[in-house]
């Protein structure tokens, strides 16, 4: 186990009804809000006026910053930057999933600084303040809601980068599992997928001597696995969309599953160039690139591979070589993604060689990438001619 | 899943050379610093001398309460109190284990409160503010290095109770496993249970649809159980200590393994009453009492028993009804205690019958204590009959 330090002060409302803490947690940061949120879809489920309703309870006056992109642009996230300045915000309320809160995020930083928030992203500058900020989270995926994490495309280049902070973690995070009722199933689909790549990335860890933060990292896929076909099968099943909920939080969670572990990250690096240039959700896109990460990687150490397909679904291990386990479980990996509607090519959004050399280059911009298996330029496209 | 919030605000610092963060820590919060500890083994470690070491050079004035009791004592809560008023204290720092931290956690209180302290353990009045304290944890049992709970005994009255407050939560805690390398072997054997017991008071639940909470709970007993023997045979493992050590932090901490379940704590109310008028150690009070508990409830959820036995214990389910199966959990686990040599029986302590109608009238002064199954005095007394 590595040495470690954790902080994470990000205050949680769970529950269905839990929104109704709003008004109150607002109350304790300021007058001025701007209020995040993506397309139309707040509006069509009521919450866009049940949250209305809390911020006039809390007395406060309101700004808008609506339609944040999926992938969320620089460009938009300037815009909440200028808001800010202009109407003297004290307080960023987001209200939507990972894109949401994480273009909240970079707003928050970047109305603080006054240069470019781009630095941010590009390793030039470090965050040194931020506007305080809180979340209503709409969709079980990126974890966001409890961590100090924003990813932020540039389109203008098309580079998608990420940036850290123990200033941007949400003061509050309001998490309340009806409030998923209404995701598509696709997008549900790639929330799924996006959590499970989160425990994977700290999992597959070259670290020894960490029992107690494997079995966080399984006891979160074995239940978000048990509990996906649930919630596509009923999409207002409380238990299964809460359980998924929960298992989102505390997936990236400021790292507390694998605290201790040296992570990887490569396959997150791998799709970040895959849908900053097409655009393509990041769950899809890690549904594509994992299975097939995995299997470059996976003779690293066959044995956390091996452990994996026996203790996370449950492959007997009798008669079968570590190696035979260690594929069983990569396998039945891609077959629970294609099960539940996750995609596993890139031809299925008709993406071809064009980009690869490019997106592999981008991707190895800092130096190689992951550390389960550091990947150079060349294992990178390696992995993308098998995600064709 | 019942609606849960949760907020644990406190920073953490693991690992070997971890203690190098102490003074940068100490030098946020003030000048003036309270260091509160127990007996003098950390003055034969060379802990304290570092400790001072780290305390100068945040340049910091220090004043000492040394002498905290194993239970600690309300009269020495009252000395610590009167030390911070009389030195202007702006900081309390703990080194030890639970009762050093308990302690510290009640004089932070105290100090800002015009009352009696015992006010807090007798719930006549909340915690409004306290002083910031600090803690470099020497023992993994309590967890107390990153909650807000405090549990102290008044002699004179011999009565045992606890208070929890968020402004008690640590600043930050250094949790180096290598300073756990000299806890004694009983003092090791009975942070095992006190861990073991934290988890099955959360566990132990009728809540239902908690998946994840469950398998955190699993995940922290069969990493306690895999690491116990191996830490007491090797004092000096560092990965045994430090598994331990992080599932003692882990097992109470704020709630976090189990939000969304209704917890027992019954038998924690069942042994405060034993230590109150014994001054045993509690970990071993918690051996005794336990497995008594678990037969005496177990018929409440048999099921959950069941489970336990199977995914804890690994005991083959095949063939076995859910109450052999609940059964043949608890037997392994009072044949575990026994194993690593914690006692079984409170005739271990040359403790009869006197004073056990007292102690069950006590155990029930604010009313019958559990939810797994609600006990009123009579069951208390049972349980107590069955630990003799």
């Amino acid at each position: 186990m590595n040495p470690f330090s954790f902080r994470n002060p990000t205050a949680i409302f769970f529950g269905d009804g839990s929104l109704s803490k709003l008004s109150e947690q607002i109350g304790q940061y300021g007058k001025s809000v701007l209020l995040v949120y993506g397309g139309g879809s707040i509006k069509k489920s009521g919450l866009y006026d049940r949250v209305l309703e809390q911020l006039n309870a809390a007395g406060a006056s309101v700004v808008e910053l609506s339609g944040i992109e999926p992938n969320p642009r620089l460009t938009t996230v300037n815009k909440g930057i200028e808001l800010c300045r202009t109407h003297g915000v004290e307080f960023i309320l987001a209200v939507g999933g990972g894109s949401v809160i994480d273009a909240s995020k970079a707003i928050a930083a970047g109305a603080k600084y006054e240069g470019d928030v781009w630095d941010f992203l590009d390793r030039k500058a470090a965050v040194q303040d931020a506007l305080p900020l809180g979340t209503v989270l709409t969709l079980a995926a990126t974890g966001s809601e409890m961590n100090g994490s924003s990813v932020i495309t540039n389109w203008e280049t098309q580079l998608k980068r990420g940036f850290g902070s123990p200033h941007v973690y949400p003061r509050f995070s309001i998490l309340d599992p009806t409030l998923t009722y209404t995701v598509p199933r696709d997008q549900t689909v790639n929330g799924v997928v996006d959590i499970m790549s989160h425990v994977f990335e700290q999992y597959f860890s070259l670290t020894t001597d960490t029992p107690l933060q494997e079995r966080l990292c399984e006891s979160i896929l074995q239940t978000v696995i048990e509990n996906a076909e649930i919630a596509l099968e009923q999409p207002e099943n409380y238990a299964a969309r809460a359980n998924i909920m929960w298992c989102g939080t505390l997936a990236l969670n400021g790292g507390l599953i694998s605290l201790g572990m040296t992570n990887d990250w490569a396959s997150h690096g791998i799709e970040h160039e895959i849908s900053a240039i097409y655009d393509i959700p990041h769950g899809a896109g890690l549904s594509i690139v994992f299975p097939n990460w995995m299997k470059y990687v996976y003779d690293a150490r066959p044995d956390r591979f091996a452990q994996y397909a026996v203790r996370v679904w449950g492959i007997d291990p009798a008669g079968k070589s570590e190696d035979e386990l260690a594929l069983a479980g990569i396998e039945a990996t891609r077959a629970f993604f294609t099960k539940i509607g996750a995609p596993a090519t890139l031809s299925h959004y008709n993406i071809g060689r064009d980009n690869l050399d490019r997106m592999a280059e981008e991707a190895v911009r800092f130096g190689p990438i992951g550390s389960f298996k550091q990947l150079n330029k060349e294992d990178v496209k390696a992995i993308y001619e098998l995600s064709l």
